[in-house]
Parts: structure tokens; C-alpha cells; sequence
């Protein structure tokens, strides 16, 4: 087999919201669609890629040296033995031929992207959904039938935000989810304590808050809501300071009984190993968010969790960043905790699979092979053309 | 004063040279230009500013997020408050707005290369050398006459290495040279010590040889050539092993008699702490090397000067990557150790002013208003259009 043609494309995911640290006004994600002359179903396998929110399209990236290394490589350097079918470590490798250790961000999206899409051929050269694929190669057959979300949101609301975040967080419990997140340090801590405790109080037992700072504190804020947060039982503590200080996440990792969640600005192998060797984080309690569509994909994540658990952690301590079906199919199939989901946000790259309902917190994938983007219309609209 | 223009454009620096890690076969830069209404010697100033070598072209983000960001900013928002020259400090927080922390890599690129440009601009304006800016700001006035430079070279050279390998330092030193590098790694151990020992012998006394490993040493390969190197009195170690594993580095920096010296695969001040917490580096004896060219620029970098000293770190210590005027500027003005030097390669963006050899092991700087582009005529010819 060989690979025919990549196209890519820039989408606008511009939301109105705005977290502790950015606008995502201007938010855009790279769609990429790697066209192959292997036929299933009468036609060429395609396979589709986009990027997770919070990093930018990488057009520039891609074009300059990510599609040409791709579609100058010998058929052979990119497929596997039995010639049939694309091998994503060997892509991997030429895409990042060239390419000097260190640096990982913006590049680590780009080879994200196209991680992404090869996957989806892998996945549709084999008749079948992606996460059986990563089941059978790297969990010992081993998924998970329906996979943990959480709703992530809880923006501020200018002039009645504690109405507005409790009108917000009743709709996630409406739409099935068991937890939701809301954002803190927009806020002083009182107001952001008096925002937490009226969420509390209509959850029903079973269901749970997380609360997310994107990074803002500094050493004594992160410090003194770890403290203050300790009152409350939570899913987690998200994002308390500067993601690379992590003299800090120690200190908050001692100081809190809540657990501790980051990662989604970590973006390789190796940072995520300094997180776990530097950050304090405690293997039974807390949990990495490592996004693979922003971190060269589901290649590197695969190494991420032989990494972790070469070093003791469980893969059911790893719950995605970027609510997105590229990081479900993961989830599924290398057995994580569960990954996040933004009900109704970054359109159209947000969301699962059309007609797949949250129950009671969980959602099922698509029989469908690939990834399933061709199962959730608004998304299938942006690659059809492609 | 406001910002009129900006223009980029993608120059090759291809070199046939080939590391450790990488080829530079392909490499590419960019190359940009910031026009101003401020007039100067009867002509509006213009800032120019380029990526040093090892990192790709960044038109892409440049394109698509950081010049659209500077071209949209109010004129306030980027000068400084005589309203008479750019303030790089704010012109860097709107380049970096709407930006989440960590993915410190490509972006730190672009950045890196307006910053320059802002940089080159600020000293026009003021009509004096860039060094004596940065000395008067940030160095209580103080300015190195001369810098010390080291030639990095030392590839490896099939089928005649020794002799082709002396050939090459012999050049060096004839040039004025005091300190010459060669590459290591790239030949087994035994191999490595014959270069090694052959270059020690052309060496009269007062020059010394630096060996770089180009990051490619795992943990037992960069222990095995630690214990090695003890046999010979080096200027340093450079890159013993990946770049971001600061536990190999701790081991090596503890093996090592010879000084250790990294950094120019570290693109931001977390970057750059977390390797001064972990790396074991040794503050009396080993040395920094990042890049500001790369690293978003002379503003991260005069941010991570203050790191360093808070952490007892001597702006001594550090010897920027890249062989370019940019980081000459930087070493004269913040009392750096030296900086590198490529005689001849990666051309037009390396090296130094035209008529300003090498003497004794240092080089002088032009006193042209900015960072002296204008006064390297392979360089200028690549501007003069922009």
C-alpha cells in the first residue's frame, strides 16, 4: 500500500469562553485527510486527523516538513511487514527525522495531526474501531465497553455567576455526565469557595466536582487553595501552577488531600517523565491529563504509558485533556480512567459519536472502523470535502 | 512611534554537515523585517531579526499568530513610555497573548526572531551598538570590549577522520581561535579518544578542546564517556545525553571532572530552572548554552539572567548557542563566558561582523547603531530587500 495524498486544512473552534489564561476567541485546529490506494468497501481508505483545542492549527509545520517527509518516504519506510497496512511507528519516525531533541510544542500537534489520521487507516485497513486495534496490540486484548467522561466547563459568568454556573452544571447532570468541572482562580478565593459549595450542594451522592486553575497560581495562591480546597471532597485539583514548575505541583501535592490532576501542557515522553520523577504526585491518588492528539500523537502516548508504568503508575490514572473521540479511542483501548468531554464546546472537533448518549457517566464508542469521525455529522462535514 | 510593516521571508542555511542527532541538509531560517515611522540619518528605522541554526523556519506561526498579533496591538501597547522606541518587554506580552504555558518549542522561534527585530530597533532609535542597551539596562552599565568565542566544528570526516579532523582545527586556531570543538558520539569510545588525543597534541598551551555529543548518549554511553574524558583536561562536555532527562545529566555532572555544558535544546526560563534544579549541574564549574535567538528572545533571556543569579548562577556561567551576532550582543552587554562560533557554515546567518577576525581567542564588536546586520554583507544582502 502506499500513501496517495495529504490534504489539510485550517477550522475556525473559536468559542466565546475563556479560561484563567486565555481567550479562545481566535482558536483554529488543522483537519488533515491522508488519502491511501488500499480499498475497503469499494473505495481508497482515508484517514482523517484534527488537532485538540487549546494549541493552534499547524499549517505551517505541516507543510513545510511534516507532509513532505511523509509523501517523500519510501512506501515501505511507512508500512508494516506484511506491506498491507500503514505501521505508525515507522511514520512516526520519518516525520520526525531531522528533527532535534527538545523543543516539544506546536510540532508535537502538527505530528499529532497526522498520528491521528494514520491511526485512522490502521484502524479502517482492519475493518474495525480504533480502540480494538490498540486493545489487541498494546493492552493484551484487554478494553473498556464504555468509557468515564466528565463535563468540562464552569466559566465565570459576569453579574450572576453563580446562577449561571449552577443553570450550566444541572444541564451535565441532565445530559448523564457524574462529574463536572468548573473553573477556579477567576475569582477571589471566597467567591470562588461560595461557587464550589453551591455546586456541591446539588450534586446527589454518586456524582462528583473537579476544579480546574489552568495554571494561574503562583506558589502560595496554588498553595492556599489546595488548603482552603481541602474542606471538599473532590475529584481533583486541577492545573494549581506554572505546568513545567514542578518544585510547586510537589508542594501542592503534599499539601493536598485532594487529588492533583495535570498534564495537558505537557507534551512528550520526556516532560511527562520529569512531571512523575519531579511533580510529587502520588501514583494511588492523582492523575495525569497528557492529551495525545496535542503530543505526537497516540505513538508517544503509547511510550508515555510504558514510561509510566516502568515507573509505577497504572494507566487508569491517565484521563485525557481535549474532549475529543481520537482521546476515547485511547481511553477504550489502553484502559485510562477516562477522558474529558466538553458538552456543546469546540465545535465541531468537541464530542463523541452521534446518537451515543452519556448514561450515568460513561459513554459507548462507534462499531464503526476508525476513530468514527464519519459518525458525528457536524465533524464528517469539515473532512468529507477533504 | 508605531510599527508600519512587518515582512518574512524563508532563507535556506543548508549545510552538508550532519551531527549526532540530525542532517542540516534541509535546514531553513526565517528572516524578518520591522518597519517604523521614526526617523533616523534621514531614513524610518527598520529592526531585522533571524532564527539561529538547529530550528526550522517559522513563517507559518509567524504568519498566522505573533506578526498579526504585534500589527494589531495599539501603538501604546508596544512602546515604551517616552513613546520614542519600542518597549520589547510589552511588544513580547502581546506577541504571547492568548498563548497557554508549557509547549515551549517552534513558537519560542518566532518570537525569538521579532523579538530581535524589536531588539534591533530599540538600539537604532537610541543610534548605538545593542550591547550598550543591554549593558546600561541590565548590567548597571558594565559591557565586555571583546567576547570570548570558541570554534565549534569537529564533524566527522569518512574514510581520512584524523587527518581531515586536524586539517579543520588547525584552520580554526590559524583564524585566532583559542578554543576549538570537536563532535563526539558519532565513533565508538576508543575511536573518539584517537580524535580527541590527536587534537590535544596540535594544541599549544592556553588553548583547550570542548567535545559535544550532540545529546545522543543514553545513560550508560554518556557515564562510560564522562569516565573517558577524565583522562584529558577539557573546556567542557556538551550534550551528554537527552535533553530534557535532567537525572542522566545529574549523574554525568557528578562523574564528570571535566566542566558539563547544555542548554541550546531549552527554549524558556521553566526550561532552563528545571535543568539548574535536577541537572546536577555543577555553578562553579559548568556551563549554559542557551540560545536566546531561539528562546523567545532577548527579553526571555535577560529573564532567565535573573533566574540564574536568584539562583546563584554568575551570567559567566553561559555561553549561547548559535555562532550569531545576535547572541554576541547578548554575551558583550550581559558579561556572558563567550559565545560560539562556526567559521564559515551555516551561512549567511552565522558569524560575526565583516573586518572583525578573531584575536587571541575574542572578537570585537561594531560600534553600528542595532546589532550590526547591516556590517555583514552576505547577511545585509539577504535584508536590504525586506
Amino acid at each position: 500500500m502506499r500513501i496517495t495524498a495529504i490534504h489539510d486544512i485550517v477550522v475556525p473552534i473559536k468559542s466565546e469562553i475563556r479560561n484563567a489564561y486565555i481567550s479562545f476567541a481566535e482558536m483554529t485546529a488543522s483537519a488533515v485527510a491522508i488519502h491511501t490506494d488500499v480499498i475497503r468497501d469499494g473505495k481508497p481508505v482515508v484517514g482523517y486527523g484534527f488537532n485538540s483545542n487549546g494549541r493552534y492549527a499547524q499549517s505551517g509545520l505541516l507543510r513545510d516538513r511534516f507532509i513532505p517527509r511523509l509523501l517523500a518516504a519510501k512506501p515501505e519506510a511507512v508500512v508494516d511487514e506484511t506491506g498491507e497496512n500503514i505501521d505508525p511507528f515507522k511514520a512516526w519516525k520519518i516525520m520526525m527525522s531531522n528533527e532535534k531533541p527538545g523543543g516539544h510544542g506546536e510540532r508535537s500537534v502538527a505530528v499529532g495531526v497526522l498520528d491521528m489520521a494514520l491511526w485512522d487507516i490502521v484502524a479502517k485497513v482492519e475493518q474495525r474501531p480504533l480502540y480494538r486495534v490498540f486493545a489487541d496490540r498494546y493492552n493484551s486484548g484487554a478494553y473498556d465497553e464504555k468509557v468515564y467522561v466528565y463535563a468540562a466547563g464552569g466559566y465565570y459568568y459576569p453579574g450572576k455567576d453563580i446562577e449561571g454556573l449552577l443553570d450550566e452544571m444541572q444541564r451535565y447532570l441532565d445530559l448523564g455526565y457524574s462529574t463536572v468541572k468548573i473553573k477556579i482562580g477567576g475569582a477571589p478565593l471566597a467567591d470562588d469557595c461560595r461557587r464550589i459549595e453551591a455546586v456541591l450542594r446539588i450534586l446527589k451522592p454518586g456524582q462528583l466536582l473537579a476544579v480546574d486553575a489552568n495554571a494561574r497560581f503562583d506558589r502560595s495562591e496554588a498553595l492556599a487553595y489546595a488548603e482552603a480546597l481541602n474542606s471538599y471532597e473532590l475529584k481533583w485539583y486541577e492545573e494549581p501552577c506554572e505546568v513545567l514548575d514542578f518544585e510547586v505541583h510537589a508542594d501542592v501535592a503534599k499539601a493536598s488531600k485532594n487529588p492533583v490532576a495535570t498534564g495537558e501542557n505537557l507534551f512528550s515522553l520526556v516532560d511527562t517523565r520529569n512531571l512523575i520523577r519531579y511533580g510529587g504526585l502520588v501514583k494511588e491518588r492523582d492523575y495525569i491529563q497528557v492529551d495525545p492528539a496535542l503530543s505526537y500523537g497516540a505513538v508517544e502516548y503509547i511510550r508515555i504509558q510504558a514510561m509510566l508504568k516502568e515507573l509505577g503508575w497504572s494507566s487508569r490514572r491517565c484521563i485525557p485533556h481535549g474532549g475529543h473521540q481520537m482521546a476515547l479511542q485511547v481511553a477504550a483501548g489502553l484502559g485510562l480512567h477516562g477522558n474529558e468531554s466538553y458538552p456543546g464546546v469546540f465545535q465541531p472537533f468537541g464530542g463523541f459519536a452521534d446518537g451515543h448518549p452519556v448514561v450515568d457517566g460513561y459513554v459507548k464508542l462507534p462499531d464503526a472502523p476508525g476513530i468514527g469521525i464519519e459518525k458525528k455529522q457536524n465533524l464528517w462535514e469539515v473532512f468529507r470535502g477533504l
